[in-house]
This record gives structure tokens, C-alpha cells and sequence, in this order.
């Protein structure tokens, strides 16, 4: 039932996710003949080759896509204008470029002016991923069941869309299609926003510890635990995504601001119906994730 | 190598804690003769019936504390200053009480009032939940490796004191003591302030999700996921924690919003040393915590 997609895939990046994609796809054997792995760090290009993740390995990108059917981005964000901007002069006809970004206007802006004629240029990226990083951290069941969303342009190439999609429903993903401004406003808002907050609550509990002496860590209960394990993730990646995707996250912020004020509110007012409704609202809406196996 | 502690020991409230603090005494046979269980609600006490979580079952707290020499509250802490007015004049001579309440300032002030000559109160409280409830939430392993804090008047009786901090070790626990107001601060950042924070965001993501035609929900990552856990939590001993502990939650809230209000303005402005700055110190904390084993 397996069907070869690409003769020669390359993944730029050997982290978290490109590690996790190389993983899944020596689960499905046939999907991709070579397997090629680039990264610029030395240590992670060695770390791969000793895991075994791919079947080449280039310390180049420009190098690793020549001849290459397929290429995938797996770097942070902040890194793709300059790549995209080296490769693109050695990616031959008919290659389909695409991404697993957690920021689709941005990398639509980065990527785009560089895409040659007759390359097909297909932004995906994967909801998923762990506090983990580095190519130790491939998972081969990272993507069953998640959702990778797809934001082509309108007038992309239905044959290359169709070929991204196959490839992401052979790692076991979910996947859908939206515009890059509707992407980068939902993930805000589920993903962002919430290690934006997780970060912060972090360093807060930490300046006050300082002052009551360690014991705040300590007595860490399941509430500040939860926020720690999101706090984990890579720095550098999370950098990247905070700052190209500043518009939506800011609003998002803003709106957030505004609802812990009015709660904070209720709190200091004692208003028992404010608080419980809110209370009561968090639940179905964890209900309704589990009901739609999100949970 | 198991101690009586207790001939007759009575838990008032038979949900998540109460009927975990059962399931773990049935674990640790000896530890408690008679647990008798006390619910005001019907349905609950005929489920703890039906689950054989206890001895003997009263719906009346005052009938059920006769002849006790330990009792445990485990109700919401709103319901403490009407339960504590009730049971006082039916409490024996030597009877311990306690409870497992979420802020230790409103437990003394709403409970020691009433607290008859010749009885030792002595507050406690796990630092342990999930997010279900009820009676058929009882976990036997609840307590295991987590704290619980302890906040005895500085004149308490040192043998009731160490009957409680047996109990709870007995219950799988490790103990400290505090006072009353340092364990509200420490509590509100570690517990209170995240789950307001989640409870939040979930009704953001909501409000969005009407705009924006249910996608938020559908595609929610793993960030908001956790959140979603969290917010999942019942509604009454929440809102009866945050009221309870408002002074401590208020104050950690403004501490965290503003930290939060110079992540965003950092994210705004571009300045990417302020954000990972940010970021590694997560980590830290998080490895911290894993290096103390609280993650």
C-alpha cells in the first residue's frame, strides 16, 4: 500500500521535527527511495549519522538538494530567508519546497521570493512536537493523528499539494488547508500564546522564590508543573516564532489580558457567578477536545 | 511496621481527596480501625456505599464525628465555617481535626473559632489533585512523593502535630511546616495563579473560536492542550480557592502581568536577547524541578 512520493527528500534541519519526520519515515519503508539530511551544526550531522536518521548527509544545504525531488525546511523560522535564499539556485525543475514553520505569513514572506520558476513551493507544518530538541529527540509516532495545515498559495499546484498531503498523511498526520493569516492567527492562540504565558509564569514564580528562599520550586503542585514541562521547549526555535508571528500574537495577547483582568476582577469583587462561569466554560471546552480526540 | 494513628477517623467530603486519602488507607491496613465517611450530598455517599471506600457512611457530619478521635475535612473550604460551627459541640475530648483545604488563612480563620477546649486542630494540605472529581476520583497512589503542607498554630499541641504528619506519611506523603500566610503566597504561584491563567485562556480560545468558526478547538496543540487539562478542574473548589486565597492570588497575578506585559513589549520591539533570556531561564527551572523529582 505504500507509495513512493519522493526519489531524493532532503531535510534541512535534523531537530525535533526533522529527526521526528526521519524516524516515521523508516516506519513506512518505500515512501522516500533517499533519505538526505542536512545541518550545519556538526554535532547534530553526526548525531544523526550515528542514529542512522537518513541515508546522506551534508554539512551544505546548497549542496544536499541538488537532484532533489523534495526539500523540507526543519530549521527555526528565523533561519529560512538566508537558506532558502542559498539553495534556491541548485534546486532543479519539478522540485516541491515545503516547511514545517510554525509561522506561515512570515515564511511565505522569507521563502517565496526566492522559489525559482518550476519549483513548487507548498508551506506545511505539523501541530505537534515535544519539549525536547536536538536529533535525539525523532519520535517515529510524533505526527498519528495530529494535524499538519497546509497554506498554498491560490494558485498553487494541485499536483504538488497533493504530493505534501500524501506525504504527511504517510507520517500519520491529519492534514487541512487555510490561508496564512488564518494559520498564523489560530496557532497563536493554541500554541503560542500558551508558551508565551508558560515562559512568563516561569521566571515569576522564579523572582519569587528568590525572595521566599526556594521553597516556591520545592512545593511545586500539578498546576506550575504542567507550565514547566511547556517552558522547556527550545529557546531559539520559540524566539523565532514569538517574533515572526508578532502581529497575531500580540492580539492574541491582548485579548487574554483582557479576559485574566476581568477574572482578576471577579476574584477581588468576590463575583461567585463570573468565576464559576468561566470555571464552568473551561471544562466544556476540555470536554469537547476530548469528545473530538484532541485530548 | 504499620501504627494505629487512628481508632476512628472520619473524612467529611468524600470527593477526589477524601476518597483518595480512603483508597490510600485501604493500601496501608492498621493505619485507621473505624473510616467513617461523611457526605452532605446523597448521590456521593451512596456511590462511596457502592465503592466500599469506608466503615460506616453518615450523611450528618455531626452524627458521624461522635466518638471520633481524628476528622478530616475535605469539602470545598467555602463549606469550612458552616461544617466547623456544626460538628464543634459534638467533637470529643482528644479528637484531632484537620483538612486538606487550599488556603491556610481562611481554613484559621473560618474553622478555629469554633474548635471546642480540648480539641487540636491541625491544618494540612496535600499538594496533589488531578483534575477529576468525586467519589470514583480516588487514586490509592494520589499522595505518593508529594508534599503536604502543614500550618499548625506556633502553640499546637506537638503530639497532635505529629500524629497528622504520621497520617500523611502513612499516606505516602513527605511533610513541612509553615505558617498560614507563607503557604497562601507559596500556593497561589505554584497552583492558584496557573489554573486562573488556564481557566482564562480557555475562554479566550473560545471567544475566538466563534469568529473564527470552531477552528481553534479543532487544531489545538499541544500547548493548549495542557491548559485545557488543567482548566478541566471542578468549578466550586476553585472559585471557593481563588475567593479564599484572594489577597496572595491578586498579588501574584500583578507580578505575572507584568512580567508578561514586558514579554509582549519585548516580543513588539524585537528584542531578542530579553526573550531567550526568558526562555533559558524556563529551562532551568524546569531542570530543577526534575532534578528535585517534582516534574
Amino acid at each position: 500500500m505504500v507509495e513512493l512520493l519522493f526519489k531524493r527528500l532532503v531535510i534541512i534541519g535534523i531537530g525535533h521535527i526533522g529527526a521526528s519526520i526521519a524516524r516515521t519515515l523508516q516506519t513506512v519503508p518505500g515512501t522516500v527511495e533517499t533519505l538526505v539530511i542536512a545541518d550545519t551544526s556538526p554535532a547534530h550531522l553526526a548525531r544523526a549519522k550515528e542514529l542512522g536518521l537518513g541515508t546522506e548527509y551534508f554539512a551544505d544545504p546548497s549542496g544536499a538538494v541538488k537532484g532533489a525531488d523534495g526539500v523540507i525546511l526543519c530549521t527555526p523560522v528565523g533561519s529560512f530567508a538566508t537558506i532558502a535564499e542559498a539553495i534556491a539556485p541548485h534546486l532543479m525543475k519539478g522540485c516541491i519546497l515545503s516547511d514545517v514553520g510554525s509561522t506561515k505569513q512570515s515564511v511565505w514572506r522569507d521563502v517565496s521570493p526566492f522559489v525559482p520558476e518550476g519549483v513548487q513551493f507548498v508551506p506545511a507544518h505539523p501541530l505537534a512536537g515535544t519539549e525536547f530538541s536536538g536529533p535525539d529527540a525523532g519520535l517515529p509516532d510524533l505526527f498519528k493523528g495530529r494535524w499538519c495545515l497546509l497554506t498554498p498559495a491560490e494558485n498553487a499546484d494541485a499536483a504538488a499539494v497533493q504530493k505534501i498531503e500524501a506525504l504527511w498523511a504517510a507520517l500519520g498526520a491529519r492534514t487541512a488547508k487555510m490561508t496564512t493569516a488564518h494559520h498564523d492567527r489560530v496557532v497563536a492562540i493554541v500554541s503560542h500564546l500558551p508558551h508565551l504565558i508558560a515562559f512568563t509564569i516561569c521566571g515569576t514564580a522564579d523572582d519569587l522564590a528568590d525572595e521566599m528562599r526556594e521553597e516556591v520550586l520545592q512545593f511545586a503542585a500539578s498546576g506550575f508543573r504542567d507550565f514547566t514541562r511547556i517552558a522547556a521547549s527550545d529557546p531559539v526555535m520559540w524566539r523565532d516564532t514569538f517574533l515572526n508571528n508578532k502581529d497575531a500574537l500580540l492580539e492574541m495577547f491582548s485579548r487574554f489580558s483582557e479576559d485574566a483582568q476581568a477574572m482578576a476582577r471577579a476574584v477581588r469583587w468576590g463575583d461567585t457567578g463570573y468565576i464559576e462561569d468561566k470555571i464552568n466554560r473551561s471544562r466544556k471546552i476540555r470536554k469537547s477536545l476530548i469528545d473530538i480526540k484532541q485530548a
